[in-house]
């Protein structure tokens, strides 16, 4: 077994009522409250160009954007660092970029720990909160389903897998602001039958959001909206859809819910975009381009381990 | 100011009605649901002889300490392991430990994040649980209260401030088991008025209790019960009240209560002790001997940083 499957084989299931265990953006407990882990390392998640700042701002957002895909308000924060002695400075950075983070979200930071690292910084963040409808996971997908991303993808992927790579996508990789009032608005309405955050690359996930719902998707490439950054770059689409870090939300609505959806995008200052369908057929079939290949990503390594 | 109260300046109240906030053993939300995190760094909180089994024991364990000493019970896990690569057979004994402890405690693992580590193993756990009883914090004490502990100390201490510890000493530090049983016990008929658990040891701890309930302490030193381990040693007091990780509860409750605190104890297997007495003088009082000091402390690096 690989680690991650040994982990896997542990985690079991809530207790009666629970609707939502292991294998999605976050656990729903008994009550209708979610909670996510995510851990930053430093050297693997983050490295310059990224500040203290910019670390304490994503270390938050990184898990605000799995509570807005599951459909829950993010609430309340306990955050974990371990630290090499003497990070004082870096500490003082840190906070005030987890602080603005926090009001941006509407998070309380109610607990912590502080711990000493043998070497590099370490950040992991636990956060709660909510339901604001029916839990909202990346198993109800059903063929026939319009496949949609929130926003504009690939300047993250562009920030982190190029050298020098121009502010704008340096922005995007440390300042991720997840489409969380879309989320939910989406969540609160029950629009969506199946969604989860873009944190690998569309590549990645959309076969994983499949596979949960036990369905198959066609997207039509022309239709993946590209970040304003990478507009006549040769390697956008690969950025776009294998780049990961963008954080908008993927979902699938029936047709019938288009209309609304768009609404629900106005309302909160989103531009959601319809990139293909569901299929009753496995597997992801893409259409006027080709997924760039998991050599690609091996070679580079992932952002999110 | 120190990184600590950089953090500490974060910590925010969690909500209207909320009873516990920053500087407890876990934050309560609303909806009764407490919540606490702790991290363990090899080389700083665990080294050999510690098994990775051992490893996943205590890295609950440590936390199943405190939802009981805010009268919590455990329920909900979320796991976040960042690891060297290749990891494969530590992370099978440290799964195996962690499991057996999910099923001491009556905890479900409901989520995780695995990462990739540069250097060292780094565990780190967040437990929820519904509070069985009013939320009990550090900050009850009131002066005519009992002050007691809910079993020997000082195993722990000299299993890991010794060379070739004994046996008993080396699984007391690997495999805490905290008084959870006796702990709800006392939450659920609320006989305690400020409860607290010794992760750090007593000339530690005690000080913190008495400044969040702004009273004082008297200690009998002949009465603080000494783990059977440390009897005839000349260091035996130095470990019981400064070597920390015993995991034992450390509470106060008023002298009427003293029958039923016992007898709470006799219902679950535990025995508490009376130890001494809460002051209305400000201080920590010891009669009989003297707290080993500070120094020796910052010489060897406690435990728990």
């Amino acid at each position: 077994m690989t680690e991650e499957a040994i982990i896997a084989s542990l985690v079991g299931p809530v207790g009666p009522g629970t609707p939502v265990g292991p294998g999605h953006d976050a656990a729903v407990l008994p009550g209708g409250v979610a909670w996510t882990v995510d851990t930053l390392v430093e050297g693997v998640h983050f490295a310059a160009p990224l500040t203290p700042e910019d670390v304490g701002w994503k270390s938050l957002m990184v898990s605000v954007s799995d509570l807005g895909a599951i459909g829950a308000r993010p609430a309340w924060a306990l955050l974990s660092l371990s630290l090499p002695r003497g990070d004082g400075a870096w500490v003082a950075g840190f906070a005030n970029g987890f602080h603005e983070a926090c009001r941006w979200s509407g998070v309380a930071l109610v607990g912590g720990d502080t711990t000493r690292s043998p070497s590099g910084r370490f950040v992991s963040v636990s956060l709660g909160g909510p339901l604001v409808g029916p839990a909202r996971t990346r198993g109800g997908a059903r063929p026939g389903d319009e496949l949609w991303v929130s926003g504009p993808l690939g300047a993250a992927g562009l920030g982190w897998r190029t050298p020098n790579p121009p502010p704008e996508a340096v922005r995007a990789l440390a300042r991720p602001e997840p489409p969380l009032a879309f989320a939910l608005a989406l969540a609160a309405s029950n629009l969506a039958s199946a969604a989860m955050d873009l944190s690998d690359g569309l590549s990645t996930d959309l076969p994983r959001l499949c596979a949960a719902s036990g369905v198959g998707a066609r997207v039509v490439s022309g239709d993946v909206p590209l970040h304003d950054v990478l507009i006549g770059r040769p390697d956008a689409w690969a950025h776009a859809v294998d780049g990961g870090d963008d954080y908008a939300l993927l979902f699938t609505a029936p047709p019938t819910h288009h209309d609304r959806v768009l609404a629900a995008g106005a309302r909160t200052m989103t531009h959601p975009r319809v990139i293909g369908s569901v299929t009753a057929d496995p597997g992801v079939e893409v259409i006027g381009a080709r997924w760039p290949g998991s050599a690609f990503r091996h070679f580079t390594g992932a952002p999110r381990a």
